[in-house]
């Protein structure tokens, strides 16, 4: 177990709290450090940048409450000072990656949450888990409320993370329950937005990457399977409005608005010039067929709803991956 | 982490495989033991001795080929020698056990198991999970076959046993996928017998052992809820017989007849004297109604079925109850 600074005594509290984000260079992490800044917390970043990345943090560097660590959450986490808070937003989130170390995956939702509960636990935090939609797997409902229990397969290509994250919750829950921490649990369904990974593999980026460099849009299927879609301010608006609740059983945080893969292609065909037809693949096993959150918890005990709708999300989206590939194509024009 | 020597070169190996049995001291792994250790194996029992006990052992501790090791599994396990194979039979598994310490339970269930996967690869030993019937939770459907995803609560007093054995199957998945360890998972169904501990809060054992102390046997609910009852020795058989083959996939092993609540009552009542009426209590939360498994893949796969009839099973389970009773009311007397 390595011992790890904390916040150190030179830094600025400010009057704000001592906020740990785990997994804070990932994709929601990353949108989350930000605004926990900007409320006048102290931030300490923690990732192993396994596929989170420090360009996502970079801006942040130069801020005198923020402070980034890098270590792995299976490993027990030993900090001085105070920490008023724990977002766990560690851990892979995509299939191809979430897949790439099936038992590392497990591990960081698992044995990540335990360290992290021990932490808050220890330090008489509030501590949440960012859960996730697929612990209803591939749902028999067509809309998803939170005492719904989900259709999720032990054995499999996606049980890694979706077990895991079923598993996270019961030890949230037990925490809030036999060790009095105070725990949060969101379920997160799909949400998009700037420093999504290009090549995550999640259908509004590999729409967005795939228009951009001219190629045709995959629809896995027959591209009639639904997705709710939430943009990326939205969904840190709701985790943080759960952390300053007293909610402890889950909450899902989506957008309710459903499209399906063929709707999302055409808004996206439509704002991205040198379209090329769509490609059709088979649908990958244990791919859902339909998700859509029934936000009506979020909105009675959070006050919360999505403000941001698909087409403003797009526009809001499709820049920064508009730098990305840009930046590739001059990096591939350089190389050959 | 502590060393231990495994089968010392002292110990008579003979033909037989080294079998280390995880949970040996408990209800199932104590009838596991003696059936190995008569098929010519040595046999390494391990156990930490929260809810198993030495006495469901102590006749096999004068045998050259067994050897009793006190060990927690949430720890990693060293053995020096060869391992051939693991039994993880290792949990408390009724509700008042596994909640007694729901973050104990479920860090047995998941960190023991990757523990012993762990050992398991490094010897190169085949490695069985003895799962449960509750991954399927409050099943919807009245006969449950492995492909039935289950309809459990990733929060509530149920849910460390549930997720934790849930989680555990992932794990011995992934293992067996990318690790190419030989896992075996059986998801075991009411089993009941001699040395289920009396005060375990399962139904068998409560009405047997509610019947000789001449009380009144608890019904919860109306007792028109059904479980199916098999008795150990067939439980034994099949778990040998899934060590043996080459099957991966979960595998149910149970005894399909069925018997309402009211109906077990009844067969206990006549078979033990001073029945006294029965007494009503409500439904624990989350206790599922229906459970019963479909074991046409163990049919199939292991050539197993099972062939006690339950009252045979009762009749070879009472007695040893009635010992322990009797032994009991002998200390009242002392102490009285």
């Amino acid at each position: 177990m390595r011992d790890l600074v904390g916040a150190p005594e030179s830094m600025d509290f400010g009057s704000g709290k001592v906020v740990l984000v785990a997994g804070g260079a990932g994709f929601l992490g990353s949108a989350l450090c930000p605004r926990l800044l900007d409320a006048g917390n102290t931030v300490l970043c923690v990732d192993n940048l396994l596929t989170g990345d420090l360009a996502n943090v970079a801006s942040l560097f130069g801020h005198a409450r923020f402070r980034f660590i890098r270590h792995d959450i299976i490993a027990p986490l030993r900090l001085s000072g105070r920490v008023d808070e724990i977002y766990n937003m560690a851990c892979p989130a995509s299939p191809p990656r979430y897949q790439a170390d099936p038992i590392h995956t497990f591990r960081t939702c698992v044995e990540g949450s335990l360290n992290l509960l021990n932490l808050a636990t220890e330090k008489g935090a509030r501590i949440l888990l960012s859960s996730t939609s697929e612990v209803y797997g591939d749902p028999e409902v067509p809309v998803q409320s939170e005492d719904y229990r989900g259709n999720v397969s032990t054995v499999g290509p996606r049980a890694c993370y979706d077990e895991g994250k079923r598993a996270a919750e019961t030890l949230f829950w037990e925490f809030g329950e036999h060790r009095g921490t105070q725990t949060r649990i969101a379920r997160i369904f799909n949400t998009y937005g700037p420093r999504m990974h290009p090549d995550d593999g999640r259908v509004v980026s590999n729409f967005i990457v795939q228009a951009l460099r001219g190629e045709a849009l995959t629809i896995y299927g027959d591209g009639s399977q639904t997705r709710s879609f939430c943009y990326v301010d939205d969904m840190v608006e709701g985790l943080v409005r759960l952390m300053e609740s007293d909610e402890k059983m889950p909450v899902n945080l989506g957008n309710p608005g459903e499209f399906t893969m063929l709707e999302l292609a055409e808004k996206v065909l439509a704002r991205i010039a040198d379209a090329r037809p769509l490609c059709y693949r088979p649908l990958p096993k244990d791919d859902p067929r339909q998700r859509c959150p029934d936000i009506s918890r979020a909105k009675r005990l959070l006050g919360w709803e999505p403000t941001v709708p698909l087409e403003r999300g797009l526009d809001l989206t499709i820049p920064w991956f508009s730098g990305r590939v840009a930046a590739e194509q001059r990096q591939e024009a350089l190389v050959s």
